[in-house]
C-alpha cells in the first residue's frame, strides 16, 4: 500500500520516531551463538520458578473467575496497598494506594505521564546520555528534547539549572525532567543525596514534573543507593517509576507509577483508552509472592547473583581491555560504561563485534544530541560467566 | 499539589478526555448483591479453568526462561504465524506474520493505529451510536470525530459518503474510519457484506484507513457472519482488531491488530515506547492453547453459552418490559439494544436502577454528539440467568 511509504501521512512525531536501538537489537540475541553483553534482560536462572509455579497453580485454583477476568485501570486494589507499605519501608515514599498505578512494565508509566502532560512544542529535559525509553515515550509526543549532561554523579543539577534559565530566558517553558538516579542506564552513575534534593528544589521553582524512572534500584552490590528522588517531593511534583522486571522476572509485564494523585487520575483515564487495564493474570501471581514474602528474598538473591557477575565482566575488563579505554565500577544495576579513545567509533567497532559474535549496545543512541560514537554500553546482566569472559576477550581484540 | 487541578496543565487532548463510562461502571460491579447487565466481560463461567491449568504448568516447566523473560515488540513469532493460518482458515484473510502484531488487548491495537495516524485536527469517523473505545483513543491524539449514524444494518455507508464528500468540500480530510461490523456494541447490528465491500471503496477513493474493531465476531448465535471487511481489502487499507478476552480468556490481556506492513511496523516502533512488548508468559499460555486445539473448541462451547443467555435476556424482556420500549435481537455478541419511548432519560433510570441493585449502560455515551438520552445498553454476558432475569422485572418496574 504506497500511501504508507508516505511519511507525511503518519503523525508528524510518529513519523520521525525512530526504532529502540534495544529493542532491535534483541532480535540479533535471537541467535544462539552470539554471546550478549548487550540487552538489559535480567539472566533467566534469576527467575523465581518453582515459587511462581506453586503460586500459579494456587491462583488458579482459589481465584481464576478474577485472576483471568479484567480487572481495574487502576490495578489490583490489594497489591497497591501491599506496595504502597513495602514503598514506605524500603524506599521512605508516604502514599496511597490511589496515588499508585499498576502498569504494564514501567515503560508504560513513563509513556503515561508524557501522554498526559506533553504536547508538540513542549520541552522534556533528559540525560546526556539516558536511556532512550524516556526520550522515545517524550517524542512520541511531539516535545522538543534538551539534553543535560550526566557525569559520575548522574545529572548535573548545575547544568540542568542553567539549561532551565536559558529556556525560561527565550521563553520556553520545560514541563518534565527524566532521570534515572540509581544506576543509571547506561552509565551506571548514581545521583547523590544532595542533586536529589537540589532536583526536587529545581522543580519547584521551574514548575516542573520530574520522572524518576528507577528499574535498577533494588539492585544494589555495594551499600545501600540514597533515598529515592520521591522521598524529597513535598509538592507532588516527582511520577516515581518502578519496575518487578529486574527483583521478580520480565514475563508479565509489571511496573508501578508512584505520584500526585490528580496526575495519576488523568493517567488512569488515558490508559483506559490505551489497553484498558494492567493484565489481572500477572498481578494476582505478583501480589501472592509479595504476600509470601518472597519479594525482598528475591531481591536479596538476585543482589548475591549479579555482584558476582558484575565483578566477573569487571574482572575481564581489567584483564583483556587496553589501557586506552576507561570504564567506571557500577554499585549497581546491569551495566558498565566504557569509553573508547577519541576517534574511535564503537558502532563500527559493533559491526565487526556482531561477525565475530559478541554483541553489545553502541553508546550513540543514548545520546540526544548524536554525541557519544567513542562509547558503549556493556552488560553483565545475561551472559553465562564464561560466555562473558570470552566476549571481552573477543571484543578487546578489535580494541588493541 | 495544585498546579494538576488547573486543567490547562495537562496536554490539551488528555485535559479534555473523560473517564470511560463502562470503566467506571466497573468499580460499582464489586458490589456483590449488584445485578449487572452492563458489562461487556464475559462470564467466568467460560473460562477454560482446568486446560489452562493443565498449560501454565507445562509452560513453566518447559519454557520458564523464554515464557517469564521480554520478547520481542512485534509478539510471539510462532503464535503470529499459527494465527495467520488460523484466520486464513476462519476469516478468509492471507497474511504473513510481519502484517501481525499482538497487543495487550483489542484496545492496545485501536490505540497504537491512532498514535500513529493522527495529529490534533485530524478527523476521524465514528458511529453514532459506537463503543467509546475507539473515539476515546482517537480523542487521545487531539483528533476531531464526526459521527455517521449506525442503524439495524451497522455504519450507514450512504451517510458515510455523504459526511466524506462535506468533508472534503470544506478542505478537511477524515484519515480514519472506526467500525465494529460483527454484532456492534452497543447496538449488536451486523454489516452486510454490501456495506463492507462499500466501506472499503470508500476508504480506497478517500483515502482513509478503516479500523475494523471485531471482539464479538466468532460469537455468532445464528448462522455465521459474513466475511471480515478486511478480507474485500486489496489495498492495505483496513486494521484489523482481534481481541482473545471473549473466545479465551480476558486475564492476560490478548489481542491481534493484522494490516498493512508499513503501518503496522510504525505500530511497533511506537509499542517499542508504550510498553514494549505483550507480556510473554501469556502469549505462551495461548500459543500453547492454540496449538492443542482448544481455540475453536472454546469458541463452539462459548457459542452455546452465550446463546443460551442472549435468549433468557430476550425472552426476560418480552415478558417483562412495556410495550413503549423497544429493542433489537442480535445473532451474536452480548449486547441488546433499547430504546426507551421518548423523552425517557436512561441516565436518569440509571441512577434509580443501581438504588435497586440493578446496572446496565445508559446509552448516551455512546453517541459523541450527546444524543440517545433515551437508549441504553443490556448485556446478557456476565449476569447468571435467574439474577437477568430479576434485574430486568427490577427494571421493568421503573418503565411503567
Amino acid at each position: 500500500m504506497a500511501r504508507f511509504s508516505a511519511q507525511e501521512l503518519f503523525s508528524p512525531p510518529i513519523a520521525k520516531l525512530n526504532a529502540s536501538a534495544i529493542r532491535e537489537i534483541c532480535k540479533l540475541i535471537s541467535r544462539p551463538q552470539l554471546m550478549s553483553l548487550a540487552g538489559g534482560w535480567p539472566d533467566p536462572q534469576t527467575f523465581p520458578v518453582e515459587q511462581i509455579t506453586a503460586i500459579v497453580s494456587d491462583v488458579l485454583r482459589e481465584n481464576a473467575a478474577l485472576a483471568l477476568q479484567y480487572t481495574s485501570s487502576e490495578g489490583l486494589p490489594e497489591l497497591r496497598q501491599w506496595l504502597c507499605e513495602w514503598m514506605k519501608r524500603r524506599d521512605g515514599i508516604a502514599c496511597g494506594p490511589e496515588q499508585v498505578l499498576v502498569t504494564h512494565g514501567s515503560a508504560q508509566g513513563m509513556e503515561l505521564v508524557a501522554k498526559a502532560l506533553l504536547s508538540p512544542g513542549d520541552v522534556a529535559i533528559v540525560g546526556l546520555p539516558t536511556y532512550f525509553g524516556g526520550p522515545g515515550a517524550c517524542r512520541s509526543f511531539g516535545a522538543e528534547l534538551v539534553g543535560v549532561p550526566v557525569d559520575d554523579n548522574g545529572m548535573d543539577t548545575d547544568a540542568l539549572e542553567a539549561t532551565l534559565g536559558r529556556l525560561r530566558e527565550v521563553g520556553r517553558r520545560a514541563k518534565l525532567v527524566y532521570v534515572i538516579p540509581d544506576f543509571q542506564n547506561p552509565t551506571g552513575a548514581t545521583m547523590p543525596v544532595e542533586r536529589r534534593k537540589r532536583l526536587v528544589e529545581l522543580a519547584s521553582e521551574y514548575d516542573l514534573v520530574v520522572v524518576e524512572d528507577s528499574p535498577y534500584r533494588d539492585l544494589c552490590y555495594d551499600g545501600s543507593p540514597p533515598p529515592p528522588v520521591k522521598s524529597f517531593d513535598g509538592e507532588g511534583r516527582v511520577m516515581y517509576l518502578r519496575s518487578f522486571s529486574k527483583i521478580f522476572c520480565p514475563g508479565f509485564r509489571l511496573g508501578l507509577a508512584v505520584g500526585d494523585e490528580t496526575l495519576v487520575r488523568k493517567m488512569v483515564i488515558a490508559r483506559q483508552f490505551e489497553d484498558c487495564c494492567t493484565a489481572a493474570f500477572g498481578q494476582y501471581v505478583l501480589f501472592e509472592f509479595c504476600k509470601r514474602g518472597l519479594l525482598d528474598r528475591q531481591i536479596e538473591s538476585n543482589i548475591g547473583f549479579y555482584r558476582q557477575k558484575r565483578d566477573i565482566l569487571l574482572d575481564a575488563l581489567g584483564r583483556y581491555f587496553p589501557r586506552t579505554v576507561s570504564w567506571n565500577r557500577p554499585s549497581g544495576g546491569f551495566f558498565v560504561w566504557v569509553r573508547l579513545r577519541e576517534g574511535l567509533d564503537a558502532e563500527e567497532l559493533l559491526r565487526k563485534s556482531v561477525s565475530n559474535d559478541v554483541a553489545f549496545v553502541a553508546g550513540r543512541p543514548f545520546f540526544i544530541d548524536g554525541s557519544g560514537s567513542n562509547t558503549m554500553r556493556l552488560s553483565f546482566a545475561q551472559e553465562a560467566p564464561e560466555r562473558m569472559t570470552e566476549a571481552v576477550k573477543r571484543l578487546s581484540d578489535l580494541l588493541w
